[in-house]
């Protein structure tokens, strides 16, 4: 999906080789993005931007998503406090995944109370069965008014 | 999308907070996966899984994710011998993105020669520029006949 806002996907030599960056929005011009915690290196979530809310993020240095649930921007920790300063932004090979990495204002990340959202391995491989990995750092009734 | 191979997504308490395994597979079927190094915990790579990908990913303890662009399954090595022994599988908090931590035979993942698929960052957030910051672990043309 073409944009206005990021210079045009040329060849693919330029796309992987190159020093521009040139992202490339899905059908529904959504791009992955996977969040790391920058002194930690956990992955802390995992969320689409639009080409606005890329933007966004590289110009404020406040990682900012779109929510295809409420189909609107979501500058994370607006509502909640837990802000996220953006120190990196990478982009993989294609052009078609994000990977920023940030520090996080406050104790966490995810809705429910944990530091990252992946609070849970899978334990019994066989009976696919988890077991969490994380302690709750926060009560998410006290953070999110709608939880 | 409901598939045959993982129990059914009941109620949204027994997908955040439960211990059993209740992927969701998008409308084409897919659930996103996060590959990061087991070692360095650097993020290796992102790609898709479909029910059946996830299925062998836990029974084999190889990394296998879909090809989109082959329509099929892709066992990670499978060609280039770059293979991806799976230590952990985690799951998010609703449970529509996976994480895995591999260790990787050889030297890298990436189709471009690099060990992570994120070897450039955006180093001028004006400019839209990125510098590279990885070197090149192997030669893609010896390791992928079609590259």
């Amino acid at each position: 999906m073409k944009d206005s806002i990021f210079p045009e996907r040329t060849d693919r030599n330029a796309i992987e080789k190159g020093d521009v960056l040139r992202p490339k929005f899905d059908e529904h011009g959504l791009i992955p993005c996977i969040t790391v915690d920058a002194a930690s290196r956990d992955v802390l979530m995992f969320a689409f931007m639009n080409a606005e809310a890329l933007d966004l993020t590289l110009k404020s240095g406040k990682a900012t998503y779109f929510s295809r649930s409420r189909g609107k921007l979501w500058i994370k920790g607006e509502e909640s406090g837990l802000v996220q300063k953006v120190k990196e932004v990478y982009v993989d090979c294609d052009q078609d995944v994000v990977m920023i990495e940030v520090e996080v204002a406050g104790t966490g990340c995810c809705h429910q109370g944990f530091r990252s959202c992946f609070y849970r391995r899978v334990s019994d491989r066989e009976n696919r069965k988890l077991a969490f990995t994380q302690e709750r750092v926060f009560d998410p009734k006290a953070v999110y008014k709608k939880t």
